[in-house]
């Protein structure tokens, strides 16, 4: 259920960003999404992605790297801090400086996603992980 | 209002693109959105899109494509599903298989749509199809 | 907070893409977002960009451009009002035409966003400007 797109100012070997990809995916588990459940977009975006270079004191370089993530609502505060969490630090392990990590959440409802097949899958069946 | 975003896996001619646009805004209709409310984004991603091969037993391959949908609140769940079901029978007839359709809906309201000139033309006038 | 994403249809300079960006950002000054606060990516679709050209009886060409703007729910209508305003305003200086510009607000919460370092900054110490 979450769709995840991943945007990087500078561009990186395609192993590079299978890694940052898979680190990504990975820190759902702090969110309770199954291995299985992903859907990602990788883009490049070089000058065409403007960061600011210290806002909130924090300070961003040419590494730096956007996470948007659509999910269903209904996770606690504490379970998305965590998520944060588990996202610098698996992207960390793939080459991205945590100083360099922005993401934001997008929530929707469970009956606004399709997996295939013009069914709404959640609908009808709610998962057992929100 | 609806703005949407498709997003291919593999690449596909400019008219096997049009036409996959045209099937994605055809479905539209199912929730009532007018034939000329049209902002579409189509991008193409290679290897940069990554997809469960089998996520909820669907399984998927290369043909994949994602069909991100903003749009007002307010639609039923039966709308809902209406509009996931025209989504795959449309694109079916445009080459997608229904196996490969990962749709989802990002809902927003009335107020925070401009379609140009810099009013919020839905808060003055909200339309008569949500 | 804002994450923002401009997108046009017909390809511009280097510097005309700034000045674009540029011109978007300081309309977010009109919902009191901080002039650090900039978290942008603008992309050049096209072909691949597919806008209605008189839907609501505004005429669009070639010219045209989407604004997706992701930001914290909580300003008034009328704040919105004067964000869509100020968006035609400074783009009109930067060569836009403001019968062009297509903008949509998508509303999340304070805790979905982490500026770096793994953290959802704003859940701890929520921002004065919303």
């Amino acid at each position: 259920m979450p769709f995840v797109r991943i945007s990087l100012k500078t561009a990186r070997s395609a192993p590079e960003r299978r890694a940052i990809a898979d680190a990504v995916h990975r820190a759902l588990g702090a969110v309770d999404v199954p291995v299985q459940d992903r859907f990602q977009i990788i883009e490049t975006c070089g000058d065409d992605m403007i960061v600011d270079p210290n806002y909130l004191g924090i300070s961003r370089d040419d590494g730096a790297l956007f996470v948007e993530i659509h999910l269903s609502a209904g996770r606690s505060v504490d379970k998305k801090r965590a998520l944060f969490r588990a996202l610098a630090e698996n992207l960390e392990q793939a080459g991205v400086e945590k100083r360099n990590i922005f993401a934001h959440l997008v929530e929707t409802t469970l009956e606004n996603w399709s997996f295939g097949d013009g069914i709404a899958q959640y609908a009808d069946r709610p998962p057992a992980h929100v």
